[in-house]
């Protein structure tokens, strides 16, 4: 009897099994499965961004740049793809050298990515990586591009793409999320307020101060003008879009599902993006009278640049209070920013710069210990810990990064505009660059109407 | 040789499950990940659609309020997400008093959420729940507009967020899906054409009563003039945009995906759209002899809009009926409204309210028994059971929760147009909220045209 | 003792796996669980592909006719989605004469299609195959428009749906994709590069060759004029949009989550598209001395369309190779059209015919046999295997479902040509379809201000 026992047992241990393991996906693979659509799903989600960024910059310039503005988009965000496969990928993620352990400085390999079809790392599909961390820097290109707005030559478009993916962002994307030596710190910044958003925002300021300001930007006499955008509808939508991305961009760094866990980090993102919203609705309201809808536009996007590095790291009221302060700081940003006489159209350097720096040191002072050790990355902040610890790597991490990013983008755009030129001609800045650059506008009946109401 | 026979099977026993249940997730962990990850895209989708609202609602109204249109339901959103979190979550879904039995009438507690970082309940991270909830009642406050556009001053826009997602959609919603006592009488509504559409449908009345109608949309005579909205393009894509939300509003309901009923309920949601948006031009084309786009847009929507509630309760060729009707129906019901001389400038009564009345009561109609029982809520209509239970059942949550709505609405709306003004003046209302609200065009270069062309 | 440990083993066997396998879903439901969820992701992907469609379309033509064309996108999408449900989709995949094997010329059965609430088939459920299905129609459709722009009646874009939907598209995707002969060939097209692509290319070229060019594209002297369309950022964003949608399109085709394989086809249409945004870009600067926003975008479209045959079966390499010849592909063929006096006006016979016939050869050079193998469907090309075969299966592929598809719209266009009149009157073109066939313009207040411009 025993022996009958012993086969129904042995027949049952080895049934059971062989069903769940071996005609269908094992748990390991299951769970391979869910992580990687996660991760594609927000990749698509971190892509569709870029058709915010197309309304966003659209919408704050003038309609004769237009169809400039708009097409460039596409065709460096295209040519952003090559690079990165080709060259900045293997910057910020190779592992050639991983026998001598991982670079701290920068990656190497993986050039022109061709990875085993089914190559899969950390739990993740690379392909899948691949992509989402491609879509990070076309992002924070895209954010580069405000300070060319409106007056740089189409070909400076192409070649920044080329040296930016190639060799700016993927060093810093290296140094925080590669296994570098900000990682190593203890620098976090979760979804990129200063890998992707202030590097942008840095690049954008090199472009801007290079180019000097648009025609009729700012009066002899140092004043300003406002050279309005054409479409509020653009902008706003553009918000709204990238406001939807952002759930990929932060909730999606988790990179797996796990206990849910990208749940809270997207439930800390909508809050950081309502308070950005409100604050900047009410100082605008209470500082100049009116309720500015540029200024609330740009609030909910700081308060997600600044929610990005803290979304994993801080509580719920921590991220009402980041969001808060965020949408405040942009007003007062932009204003400093037309006082110093930069002209900055899409606030590139308030809403991604500023914004981003803060959020970056909000780690600091918010993050908990329970989410430091959970996250894995650094410790608690003043608040939680008491101690000016990690308040001093994240200052540390944005001075590094910055002025790297800087630096780098100077020297590059300052060699363009010796060699070749960074600025159209002054006839062409005011014909549009739709005209001069393209040869056609990309508001064809309108243009000819107004053209002719000119001429009438 | 028994003992050994018995260690090996100890062994398998222990060493296959621990390969899977140990460094593995496990299987509930799993099935908790893949309902998360689907209930979260149904969020971003659902969150989309402030996307569609964005567009469909300046592209009805005129350019001098573009911006304004535009802009407002940024910052709305934004607050709407502080206020749920801060009070509305906790009167909708609240469980404080569950010790006492769930109350029928509010929840209470979770104010201010703070969920344990990784809380689930019901097999789903308390923070996605959040999340797809929040973005609900965003819907709901974005169909109310509706009925302020054009002529209410931008500080009842804030006031009425915080009201309406504190305390009035909140209440509607828990009586319906957070246990309440219309829950406890089977009503169906699945996704929410009660507890969104026409929540929402009957704020923007109340809005547009108490506003009276814009200048210039009645004569003397009691006749109607068109004013026309002003971008067909902007309308068009936002149904499209709608439409591609509300697989995540409607589908995403299911709040898991088990054993794939999601899917059905994608399927009768497709086909209640296409229906409508079928009949609706069919209607237009064979009463007017033009097929209007405007009435096609809104015949599609109101097949989304009526299948809403009974997407989850029907057989297929009954979603198609469904959808047909509400395509009819939405055409002669505008008509009504402007008999009736209620300014409608984004058809949300129509849309939202009839549609959503028509979709609510169908499930008296069209519910199936089987259907009903595998959702767990009610039983089948009239036509599978005989029974005219549901369809009383049905009745009286459209007349509870429309007159909740419909009263509360009215009284807020009504004080705040005693207290401070619920209605811009009529030289503001001339010049455009644009300018009166916000200070400047959303349209600067084309007003200007516009302007310069009516001074020449 | 013995019997104790029996004891415990067994209940350990038994608990264990009640445990994972009674309460909680198996692997099987899992994977089907997860498989449903991407698919699901997929088809709302390919559906905002429709957004893209109505601001290509509209982008491309001129503001008479922009409410026509945006609104005819709803309706035709929601007619589609009936006529497929009733029809269509039984000709593609109806399965009632499986008994006697698969058909080889088109499938029937399952008409109004009415499928068990969880019906399961190939471990997906059947309504979200269904809906998948229904997207690549509608898109398909909605490329077969193009030949219909700015010229064509209101009433044959009704009854072309029906045709299309119900018997034309369906039996080409049976062929290829529902097990009929070419399938049976080993004919590899994983996404439709000649299914969806080329089909709609050429009921667009049948189409426009029947209406003839819109008044004013020719001159008598045989040259052509350029009619540009009005908005370049609705161009730009409508090619974000369909980018975005394509990661649905391609990588939702693997129809499975699996070994990851859907990440290796997101990575070769990544690179694809951005390829062609490249190679375009660069020809039109070169032979015109201006990069061509138009040239770009639908060079971006190209590698798109080129890479949907061949994402699966292609190395990295390849699929850059492939979107490059796209891009410079494109610019040419566009030219060739209009030398041929063949107008049109959204492109779709260079984009999505052009590119979707390299797409489909390009397997027969390109694919490796190792990535035939893993899809299962055909054999590696001439590079991998110097074997000619593939190519041969692609060529024939191409020319039998091009000349059907050619043919049935010829025929059926032509009879509605004969019997109802296909083109509007010149006077009504003229005007624009906005109000001879809807009634009022899209974009009113715009088009009003022209006209007093105009009479001015």
């Amino acid at each position: 009897m025993i022996r009958k026992m012993l086969f129904t047992l042995g027949a049952m241990c080895l049934v059971f099994p062989a069903m769940a393991f071996a005609n269908d996906p094992s748990n390991a693979t299951l769970n391979m499965g869910v992580n990687s659509l996660w991760v594609m799903v927000s990749f698509v989600l971190v892509l569709l961004m870029q058709g915010g960024f197309i309304l966003l910059e659209t919408g704050s310039t003038r309609m004769k740049n237009a169809g400039h503005v708009a097409g460039k988009t596409i065709f460096t965000a295209g040519l952003a793809g090559l690079v990165y496969w080709a060259v900045g990928y293997g910057i910020a993620f190779g592992t050639a050298n991983a026998d001598a352990g991982t670079s701290s400085f920068i990656g190497w390999g993986d050039f022109f990515f061709n990875p085993a079809i089914t190559s899969v790392d950390d739990g993740l599909p690379t392909t899948i990586f691949f992509l989402f961390q491609l879509a990070f820097a076309a992002v924070s290109l895209s954010i580069a591009w405000g300070g060319f707005a409106e007056r740089a030559k189409l070909s400076s478009y192409l070649i920044f793409t080329v040296i930016y993916i190639a060799a700016i962002y993927p060093v810093v994307a290296h140094w925080i999320w590669g296994g570098g030596w900000l990682a190593a710190d203890g620098a976090q910044d979760f979804a990129g307020s200063t890998v992707v958003h202030l590097s942008g925002a840095l690049a954008a300021l090199a472009a801007t101060i290079l180019l000097k300001p648009r025609i009729g930007k700012f009066n002899k006499d140092g004043s300003a003008n406002e050279i309005a955008g054409h479409n509020q509808v653009y902008t706003a939508l553009s918000v709204l879009l990238l406001w939807v991305g952002w759930f990929g961009f932060n909730a999606g760094s988790t990179l797996a599902i796990g206990d849910g866990f990208f749940g809270y980090v997207a439930f800390t993102t909508m809050l950081g993006a309502g308070a950005g919203a409100v604050s900047s609705l009410l100082i605008s309201w209470a500082v100049t009278g009116k309720a500015d809808i540029t200024t609330t536009l740009n609030g909910t996007l700081a308060g997600l640049v600044a929610i990005t590095a803290s979304c994993a790291f801080v509580d719920p009221w921590a991220a009402v209070v980041i969001g808060l302060v965020a949408g405040v700081l942009v007003f007062y940003s932009a204003k400093f920013f037309e006082k110093m006489k930069i002209d900055d159209p899409i606030y590139a350097m308030s809403v991604h710069g500023a914004a981003g720096i803060w959020g970056t040191l909000a780690n600091g002072i918010f993050a908990t210990q329970a989410l430091a050790e959970k996250v894995g990355v650094g410790q608690g902040g003043i608040i939680d810990t008491g101690s000016w610890y990690q308040l001093w790597v994240q200052f540390e991490s944005v001075v590094v990064c910055g002025a790297f990013v800087l630096a780098a983008s100077f020297l590059v755009l300052g060699i363009m505009k010796l060699v070749m030129g960074f600025r159209v001609t002054e006839e062409q800045e005011i014909v549009g660059l739709d005209l001069s650059e393209h040869g056609a506008y990309g508001y064809p009946e309108q243009m000819k109407k107004a053209g002719q109401n000119l001429q009438g």
